[in-house]
């Protein structure tokens, strides 16, 4: 993924002769084994070049999550108020599994070297810490002056990232097997059946009183909750005025 | 926090020791400027001695979560069937205040100290990570063999956290002022509203059909769903079955 989607400028040939030629090394030797001098030397550049495009040798592990995140930021920040807020981070969850499905193999090969390098592993925490914080960072904000709005930011943005990883993790597991976006698809559906407003997903709570009807339906749903001691003609009568037939 | 809540041991006074020149002298002259030669000069040890209690001086920083980490373990392994499985993850993320909620000082200085030292909030992260692997790993075992089982596990581990770490900070910020088991229990009430099983929060989710009872009603509530265009005998007559009334 280029690291602006507006202008996508071409990924300079030398940043790319890098991340060939470091994969092939750590494949090969192994990730501590591998010095930049090693992949310097490989790709047939000084090491200033190597520091030029990756601050260390972790970075080279994951060449676009920087472009990602910038991605993401913008198309969050390109948000309007016609834009569900659930729905749009769950969007812009999918620009991560956008970059990782790419390249199968490269996400495979790097996926399996994650899971032996401790360093690798802390690397990946913080890059995944930026993106919820770039989903939360946006929910808080359409949430601004609700109840609870930097709680249900937070809890949201983890529970979609949670669903996102959930299903990346199983598609890397898998070497890159089956379809992706609709295993993505299908955990983030259940972040937002639980979270988004009822136009997009209608959802209701179970209210304590005698029988009613909850004012958060969708449209074409009605969402009856009664006490199972209440008399049935009064249930009915609740549901008659709840559809406009009493 | 001790090492076992069952046979809580008592701590050794010269790890006490160097955990408190530590943070005497992190505060004094930095984190990155304080040496383990100069934690173990003012505790008055040998150098020997720091790295018996701790592998880094990273962990000097975080001298209680491996204890904690090993009673939440613990705690879930001692759960049995009669226990709600949501419930018991937002009880065992409540040991984790409890440990912050011992020492506020302490925690609201280290709580500045993670702000400023990028390794310690990476170092952090990966604690933040054991424990969400925790919740999430003993939810799995109870969803086993139940539809998008390791999914919800996943993404209601890391709403957990999330409503954890979003009171905990809150009142790490405020310097510790207020009740942070009161904080952390509101949060942790809107996931367990979302998530649990309905004897412990009422709570339903709308169906698509063109009516019916939801299956998961508490026991004294029933909720239907109804779609809006559905005859309304034919809503009454799902209505008097559901309440054993047909």
């Amino acid at each position: 993924m280029s690291s602006s989607s507006a202008a996508p400028a071409a990924k300079p040939p030398i940043r790319d002769a890098l991340v060939a030629a470091a994969f092939r090394l750590f494949l090969e030797r192994g990730y501590e084994q591998t010095t930049v001098d090693d992949i310097v030397a490989l790709a047939g550049v000084g090491r200033r070049s190597f520091f030029r495009y990756f601050p260390s040798k972790e970075d080279v592990v994951f060449p676009d999550h920087e472009g990602c995140l910038a991605d993401m930021t913008a198309f969050l920040a390109a948000s309007g108020a016609e834009h569900e807020p659930v729905r749009r981070v769950c969007d812009a969850a999918r620009l991560v599994l956008r970059m990782y499905a790419e390249n199968t193999t490269f996400s495979v090969q790097r996926y399996r070297l994650t899971r032996q390098v401790p360093g690798l592993r802390a690397y990946e925490l913080s890059v995944v810490w930026r993106y919820e914080r770039a989903l939360a960072e946006y929910l808080r904000g359409r949430f601004a002056g609700r109840p609870d709005g930097t709680l249900r930011a937070d809890v949201i943005a983890a529970a979609v990232v949670a669903a996102h990883n959930n299903a990346l993790r199983s598609w890397l597991r898998s070497e890159g097997e089956g379809d992706a976006g609709a295993a993505v698809d299908h955990a983030l559906g259940y972040v937002q059946r639980t979270y988004a407003r009822p136009a997009d997903a209608p959802a209701a709570r179970a209210r304590t009183g005698a029988a009613g009807a909850d004012p958060r339906e969708a449209d074409d749903v009605l969402v009856l909750v009664a006490r199972r001691d209440a008399p049935l003609w009064r249930v009915v009568q609740e549901l008659e005025t709840a559809l406009g037939r009493g």
